[in-house]
């Protein structure tokens, strides 16, 4: 009994997995299963559907379900790839938007058929491409951030030089630094891309300048071409303050063509409980590879933030993990790095890492003489680790 | 010992405030606030700065630190408005952009000066705007939304009518539908702003329909202009889906000059813990509120999500308290409403709310006899609450 007239739903049979691992009992975790099922898709109560194949092809499917060892449980739904269609906005809805309100339900897991890994544009450079764009082979990279806010453009660009000179292969703005009136972009990046490309040119190296373009809607296009203008080797955006698409439309970017380095700020309200959020190695390896980022930034383990061995482990996984055609990305830990944990991170991670230290570089008093340091103990390190390449 | 040099920051001493709920021991939490003041900021190490003023400026300043009844602790830390500029996402970013990586640090208020409330255009309608172009006074607004996902767009378009019909103030698009293969813009938005033109017409109503311009980043002005052409009354979007700054975009718009409805999906993961994330009334209310949301949809209480007594009285709270010159907007509590609810929903909001129902309606066996009841149980139980208005 309902107005709803028959419905016959026109669907291709490609489907598209994400697997949930659940909290509670396993009566909760069945309860949770029905409630993702029906409100990432249909969000309307099945007993009210009309007639036809509504609920056989647009809601949600349960392909397994079991027990971890831990207690919880784990479930594997399948969606129609027309659920989302090809538009990230739309999938990342399916995947997780009703049901990111909804306590005890974590997102650990995708599996995406041809149709929408399409329509994801996946690492332009990744990490073969960066290397190639720095000539930096077999050795991790080495990055650093212009800060603190606050620094003239002038000042920012005598301390890109410096850090040029000394070796560092990428430059990248705090992500701090956007247009405030006391960070001025257009400045900013003339002067640092300037400073960037003179000192490559003299030393004969191949820094790249990534200046930050998390901006407002209207703008990251804006200030990404505009920086391309201005001389920048890529691009830093933050995107979960833009909106993740937008990571989508400057790796997509065919006047760009520039690598992109993704920043977890605002991120962290997804990773901070084990059983809500979104796995670290889907959020910050599998996602933003395929949406796009070259690199993806998160705190190191043992820095100032939370991260654990494992967390940063399975953000390695998800950047280098087989997935379809898609290049693998490099993991860029930072996040109160200092140079005593050089020898750690590459023992650590090997050499497939772009290792980032901001303010670590000032400890030993002159910052020349801590990116020197900087490069010496990653590289004396990664050459003992023979092999890794 | 540093090579940066001294550096003088020009500041207007203009300074905005954010009030952080801090978990763990006293000591645990004056860590969390050193962390804030400097992640927020320079993230740099303090000492490590130039001689000159950044530590006063630019660093966050912490204006109060006390004891929770509840045994956490409260921070009250001022920034230079010049630190975030007048762009949303480094106004996010200040104020919670590397702190969501931090478990145990939870926003729960701030108060901007003017220099940054410029910058927010504020609902373009709020309760009283939307109340004029729904002619719906003295009583709680109505509103549905169209689905389930799967529907064609004619018979979405005939739902639309019927809601129209039986009184319905607000028909907004499920915000699973989207542009996907089984649900295009374009054709249900025609079809759907045409029946409901129709039907105020023929019946002397009001009705809005609110299509979901929820879409790439590339697409959502796209969306929302082709919408606003072909006669839609109002706008749905996903602002955690887009991007905040979609938000404020849509309700600035001179050329679109339509309400905008806020909703929730993606943005779970800061408000299902209370030691982290964003305070309901802070995100769902204020923010929504100052980014230009003239209505915020969210789980009410008892519905198939899990938001408390509480958290839905502060969303409400941060609708409608005092805040400069931006005026109040309607909460618009929804997620699994039944009728059977209607009369205590009126009981707890009074009629300054826009009640949602969704599948709910179709439990009688005929939606339209469903919004029939709709209407009749808001308007005898709000017309019993005199006084409300």
């Amino acid at each position: 009994v309902t107005v709803l007239p028959a419905t016959e739903v026109e669907v291709s049979g490609i489907r598209f997995l994400a697997r949930y691992r659940l909290a509670g009992s396993e009566e909760e975790a069945r309860l949770l299963v029905e409630q993702i099922l029906v409100e990432e898709t249909i969000e309307f109560p099945r007993a009210y559907l009309p007639p036809g194949n509504i609920e056989a092809t647009v809601v949600g499917r349960l392909e397994e379900f079991r027990r971890l060892p831990d207690g919880r449980h784990e479930a594997l739904v399948s969606y129609a790839w027309e659920d989302a269609g090809r538009e990230l906005p739309q999938l990342l809805n399916v995947l997780f938007g009703n049901v990111s309100l909804i306590p005890g339900v974590r997102l650990e897991d995708i599996v995406l058929p041809q149709p929408l890994m399409g329509s994801l544009p996946g690492p332009r450079f990744g990490r073969e491409g960066l290397r190639r764009r720095t000539e930096a082979y077999g050795r991790p990279l080495l990055a650093t951030a212009l800060k603190p806010l606050g620094l003239t453009a002038t000042a920012l660009a005598d301390l890109a030089r410096d850090f040029v000179r000394g070796g560092i292969d990428i430059v990248k703005d705090d992500h701090g630094l956007a247009d405030q009136p006391i960070a001025r972009f257009r400045e900013r990046v003339a002067r640092v891309a300037e400073a960037v490309a003179e000192e490559n040119l003299r030393q004969g190296r191949h820094a790249l300048y990534c200046p930050n373009v998390t901006a407002p809607a209207d703008e990251v296009l804006v200030r990404a071409e505009l920086a391309k203008e201005l001389g920048a080797g890529g691009l830093l955006l933050a995107p979960a303050l833009t909106g993740f698409d937008f990571l989508r439309l400057l790796a997509a970017d065919e006047r760009l063509q520039l690598p992109v380095l993704a920043h977890p700020a605002f991120m962290g309200a997804f990773l901070t409980h084990a059983d809500s959020g979104i796995a670290h190695r889907l959020l910050l390896g599998k996602l933003m590879r395929l949406i796009g980022a070259d690199a993806v930034i998160y705190p190191n383990l043992g820095g100032r933030f939370s991260f654990r061995p494992e967390d940063c482990r399975e953000i390695v996984r998800g950047t280098e993990e087989p997935l379809a055609d898609v290049p693998p990305i490099f993991p860029m830990p930072g996040g109160g790095m200092t140079l005593e944990r050089v020898p750690g991170l590459v023992a650590f991670y090997g050499s497939d890492v772009v290792l980032l230290i901001g303010g670590g570089l000032f400890a030993t008093g002159d910052v020349r003489d801590g990116v020197e340091r900087f490069r010496q103990l990653a590289l004396s390190v990664s050459s003992e680790a023979t092999g890794k390449e």
